[in-house]
């Protein structure tokens, strides 16, 4: 696989190819030169090239790249040819938020259940779902594999799920809670979304003006 | 100021020191050396005094960094020692939640106004905030001073309100929309939160595994 060699830096690019190139399609674009493609990505077209070489059976490309197969290629490198099942823990604000994004279950993340512990939030009906209560969680894992936990509850709740979900041998959690986890690497991968990390670097870069 | 040498590097470790520190403060920890604090934050020691030399005024630290006071450094160089006045356009989920996460409010991130287009959901009670009607946007930013304007609108609205923002010239957006907007940097500072994009590096992980 020629993704063996994929950069970290190329890593985080990944999903802007993506999301341009979805774009693109959806705008009817069949052929890009990577001339075009750096121009609404912001990058060089010899950083586009090396890029796209990374991706594999893309070398040639005289009349430019074939936008559709360029975006199926880089959705199977982001693992979007196939379905991933996710469950949600915290049916608050942000809970609640990624149960309804909308694109998320186009794209194959089929939220499959929604856990809270605050009683008056159990059996309220969130989108499609049910919020279930916590005391099923490991019950609920052990009949149903998972592939991604969003865990979207409050900081100081955050460490004992996430140790209850290693327990259970989860792969993948998506943390929305302010804090970092702790965990092994080798066995389940952490991706954080920490808005207050994202609004300090815009108050930051607002006090530079 | 010495912040003046701050590196790209080193501001996106920013709001991961002001976390780790606001966590040590509440913990009661006062001192802390640059050991202790690496193995917090994974970083190395000489990472962390490197970083801090930047911060200024805390060049000998015989028995470590004082937390509180660091702390307090780093959260002046974000710009946390001042309030920020923020309104948000897009009622739904994300902005919602925006509007309802606790701690931003705590931090002087006071949102002072939220928007949305949809007859159905002006009006409506949103925290301490009553929706207001999109169209009422230009008069309340000629009237009300705004630092933060969040973008919390679908993908073929963002550059529409994006160019409203710009032409009453908003200093800083936080776009939750999931594309990149069109914009003069030097006019406005544009932060994304693209939750499709973290996923998707979720998913790549996930799939290397």
């Amino acid at each position: 696989m020629a993704n063996d060699y994929i950069s970290d830096a190329l890593i985080r690019r990944l999903p802007s190819y993506y999301r341009h190139l979805r774009e693109l399609e959806a705008e009817g674009v069949e052929q890009i030169s990577s001339k075009e493609l750096g121009e609404r990505m912001h990058q060089t077209p010899s950083q586009i090239r090396q890029d796209i070489n990374c991706f594999g059976g893309f070398g040639r490309q005289g009349y430019g790249y074939h936008v559709a197969r360029l975006k199926d290629r880089v959705g199977e490198i982001l693992g979007l040819d196939h379905e991933h099942r996710m469950i949600i823990i915290g049916a608050g604000s942000i809970g609640s938020a990624v149960a309804r994004y909308p694109s998320f279950s186009k794209e194959g993340f089929r939220t499959i259940a929604l856990f809270d512990i605050r009683e008056e939030v159990i059996g309220r009906q969130i989108g499609d779902l049910t919020v279930m209560s916590l005391d099923r969680l490991e019950s609920f894992l052990d009949e149903n594999p998972v592939d991604i936990a969003v865990l979207a509850v409050p900081k100081h709740a955050a460490q004992e799920m996430m140790d209850r979900l290693l327990a259970k041998r989860v792969d993948a959690v998506w943390n929305f809670a302010p804090t970092d986890l702790k965990h092994d690497p080798a066995q389940c991968t952490v991706v954080n979304v920490h808005l207050s990390d994202s609004l300090h670097i815009l108050s930051y870069k607002l006090a530079q003006r």
